[in-house]
């Protein structure tokens, strides 16, 4: 696990570099908006979805400089969404990654304009991208416009989720919220890195299972980790979900039996990775290191 | 005028069935979602901007249908940015157009998620236009998400508009919030119009110039009729932004100085247009139709 850790570790600083160039700074007005897109965007992110683009972008033989841009794009939108959800009209979270969320700091309006700004300058960046051609660009937006959006991707995710708070869904429903609110952005992360490394069709495929899944078991073991981690050790308030009676995995299932729908969802997803006929250890590695977050 | 009237009023059906086709229907899930995105989008808004879109267009002799995608991207964006600019937190209103805002009808949360759902709707339009050359789709986005987010659109507008609330600004501060609030839209709705018609550098000039004294003009009728119409008329809350101490051009100069500005406007503007060898009457007459909206 060596490697991925240092992989992991060099995407992070090569999005934050290219994050750093592409918003603008605390001195350009309007300063406080500005000050509010940097205050979430460098708040202690994983960088997990620009982190994978770059795997499954290093999978196919590309270079970080042609994916790069896309990877901070997608961060963007990422950020947006949590400063969105973590409103007092969502999820109303004082807390998020161990710091205050942008409404508590700057302000409701400020805070829904970061967001409202961060997916503009998203997509604006795939857009004026240079380094890939203009089709690869326009896949691009289309794909990753499509998981932030309605009604198969994070927005419509997360209506589900406010829809069905207070009630009890079903399995089936618990995932089709999750797919949406999680997996579709971690998804087209995936499938980005697919795309620039112009994967062919039954490989780009395989991606986009692995990516769902991916997503999915990303979600489960978060919801485990809001029940059986400490707000400190999470950096934003645990048992939130639960308070709420959100629709997670482990208040359907049991802890025990959500551990093994993951353990499940990690084996099916390695046997989609022998689907890919290039090296896919590091593509692995994520999938470990994500089951790895439930102990 | 009748000419401009008849075009305006085809446009405007043209546009509503491309919106109609575009946004998910009431009855696909999330419903509670698309029915506020929908409730929003045809709540009587006059399509101007979609409106100037395929008037710049057909000066450049393209074709409705190679327009009117982006026109309907475009008019996605300003309802997107009426929605969350009418919110509690924003410029709390509690009509718009005459009828509820959305988070009047649907509560904030899912008001708020209408407007970012339609935000990535729009830009998954323009990528997804296959009536448009990639390059040509790939310059689109990239203007109109400058002109949606910031420093220099929309967003960074109606920050800048938020932090000036209760102080007087001078007049630059007053052009420099309605250039970007206003006025980046507008004229990115000209310059698509432009850019799809395959304009030369010198027309696009002349066309971004155009748009951008149009936009200005707008906005300074709007703040007279704020002040001089009545809520009834208007459909909107009336007397607001004096109320608010919103940073408006009567509220700086007066009402006469006011209406001396746009009439100054006018003239600049309608000299630009000589520069176009092409038919620019159409453009005129709009020009005009704004004019006349202050009387």
């Amino acid at each position: 696990m060596l490697d991925l850790e240092i992989f992991l570790s060099e995407a992070a600083t090569l999005v934050d570099a290219e994050l750093d160039g592409l918003i603008p700074t605390e001195s350009t007005e309007p300063k406080r908006l500005h000050a509010a897109i940097r205050w979430s965007v460098f708040g202690g992110g994983k960088r997990f979805r620009p982190g994978l683009v770059l795997a499954v972008g290093r999978t196919f033989g590309v270079g970080n400089d042609k994916l790069i841009a896309t990877a901070a794009a997608i961060e963007m939108i990422h950020t947006y969404s949590l400063i969105h959800d973590d409103l007092p009209s969502m999820d109303d979270d004082d807390l998020r990654r161990g710091r205050a969320t942008s409404h508590k700091k700057f302000g409701e309006a400020t805070a829904i304009l970061a967001g409202d700004a961060l997916q503009g300058l998203a997509f604006k960046t795939i857009a004026e991208d240079e380094r890939l051609p203009d089709d690869i660009r326009v896949r691009l937006i289309s794909i990753i416009a499509s998981a932030a959006s309605t009604p198969d991707g994070m927005v419509a995710g997360q209506q589900l989720d406010l829809d069905a708070e207070g009630e009890l869904p079903t399995a089936d429903e618990i995932e089709k919220i999750h797919a949406r609110k999680t997996g579709a952005l971690v998804a087209a992360a995936a499938k980005a890195g697919a795309i620039i490394g112009a994967a062919s069709a039954a490989e780009y495929a395989a991606v986009s299972l692995y990516a769902a899944k991916l997503g999915l078991l990303f979600q489960i073991t978060d919801d485990i980790l809001d029940i059986t981690q400490t707000s400190e050790t999470l950096g934003k308030t645990a048992g939130k979900d639960a308070a709420a009676r959100k629709a997670t995995y482990p208040a359907h299932h049991g802890i025990e039996k959500a551990r093994e729908l993951a353990k499940d969802l990690y084996r099916t997803l390695v046997s989609d990775l022998d689907i890919i006929a290039r090296p896919t250890g590091l593509l692995k590695n994520i999938a470990d290191r994500v089951m790895k977050r439930e102990a």
